[in-house]
């Protein structure tokens, strides 16, 4: 039978953030370090760090049962910060958000525009990042893709054709609703962290479906959805980052470019 | 260019929160509906309210652009509570949590628990819910599963002898992590809403994989988990749930059983 909790100290939290993340792709990860790069905060990343991985490994192998106030994370990203160790991307950016003035925090009048928020990124990253990575892995992620190739095919085509199209209507009708207020904004006239993590996979769908997400580009009917990704490709702080070595190029992770999975209904 | 969003306005939301969603399986609504049963909360369900069809169709109806606050629900579950409509499982659950008092709130010692209680529910539906309902649907949730069968015996088969060892050995660390605290409960020694989407998560799969899951029980290598999903049903007011007629049974959600599927490797 486990200890009682130890109690959690209410620690000084001002100490950088820290990233668990596997180096070489950007992954889930990256959703993390937008935020924090927009905001402009002080943080130390796994993939930036000599033997980085080795971190990873510890904090995701089945011996790990976490300290005394945090259990064992299940896989990457994981953020440390102070005595917390949290994973889940949508966890961790609910985390950072009111805190890197992403979205509404604890005490604003628009308090519970945070569940706007949370929701809009867990909408975006069901449809637009798992989806996605479950079309080059439908039957198992243990498997290689040359191991699923035809039903990554059939999924591929029924992704694009009826899925991709789905969810950027959906988030283009969330754009022209009164709650998004002015603005390319998603939310409430002003940048949140559901607006990065809306750029994040679209750059990662333009990578991985060129033809189709520029089907959807030139058809003119999501005009939000491209003036958001324009909008914050271009924020000062985003575009210092991704024309540094610190943004890491797409290869095989979530998004990943096989030819003959770029098809157009 | 849409207006600038109304100001929210803090209104008293001294009123029964209110589900929508499809009535006829438990689906991701049972969660919520986990968590106000557990709590005694009051609430209205579209499940049990004529024609309550009719609201989900409106709420998810592609015309629908929210209202001045908040933007259109994607789908059910759907809670609508004073004048927030929000969507998401684990984020109806995070805004229900402190308020039942089935989670840490901001202001307490434990604040940051919170983040906790939500990475293992995220976890828990990612593995739990969301994988197996792609067991049955790996190609694609558009075609019916008899267009998908072979693919979904193979995705079956990977995740009974794979996945569902992964997720289940990774809650039985969970329970073994001294953050778990005392008693069967996955974390801080109280019972949370993470318990109750991690019992449902077991039962549904107890109806779908009834091998796998004996198998795993039978193994005596996850006591913690399995002494978890008895005491969640041991709970007075879940019991009484339960046992009503409010309770819907498994059929052709989430969780499905079709014998071919019910593997062991």
């Amino acid at each position: 039978m486990p200890t009682p909790a130890a109690k959690r100290q209410r620690s000084s939290k001002d100490v950088p953030y820290h990233l668990v993340y596997w180096p070489g792709i950007p992954g889930r990860g990256e959703h993390v370090r937008l935020a924090l790069e927009e905001a402009g905060a002080s943080y130390t990343d796994t993939a930036h760090i000599k033997d980085g991985i080795n971190e990873v490994l510890e904090q995701i192998d089945a011996k790990n049962t976490g300290d005394d106030t945090c259990p064992p994370p299940l896989a990457p990203p994981i953020l440390k910060h102070g005595d917390l160790t949290i994973n889940q991307t949508p966890n961790i950016l609910l985390y950072l958000g009111p805190k890197l003035s992403l979205a509404p925090k604890p005490g604003d009048d628009d308090e519970d525009g945070l569940y706007i928020v949370n929701e809009l990124t867990l909408t975006a990253l069901d449809g637009l990042s798992n989806e996605p990575h479950d079309c080059h892995h439908p039957i198992a992620t243990g498997l290689y893709y040359e191991d699923q190739k035809e039903e990554s095919l059939r999924k591929s085509k029924d992704y694009v054709s009826n899925r991709l199209p789905k969810f950027i209507g959906y988030f283009e009708r969330v754009l022209k609703s009164k709650a998004s207020g002015d603005g390319p904004w998603l939310y409430g006239g002003k940048l949140t962290y559901a607006d990065l993590v809306l750029f994040q996979c679209l750059d990662g769908l333009k990578f991985m479906f060129p033809k189709a997400v520029k089907k959807l580009a030139d058809s003119g009917d999501y005009k939000g959805v491209f003036t958001l990704y324009e909008a914050v490709k271009e924020r000062p702080s985003i575009k210092e980052y991704l024309a540094s070595d610190r943004r890491q190029k797409f290869s095989q992770g979530i998004y990943r470019y096989y030819e003959e999975l770029d098809v157009i209904e």
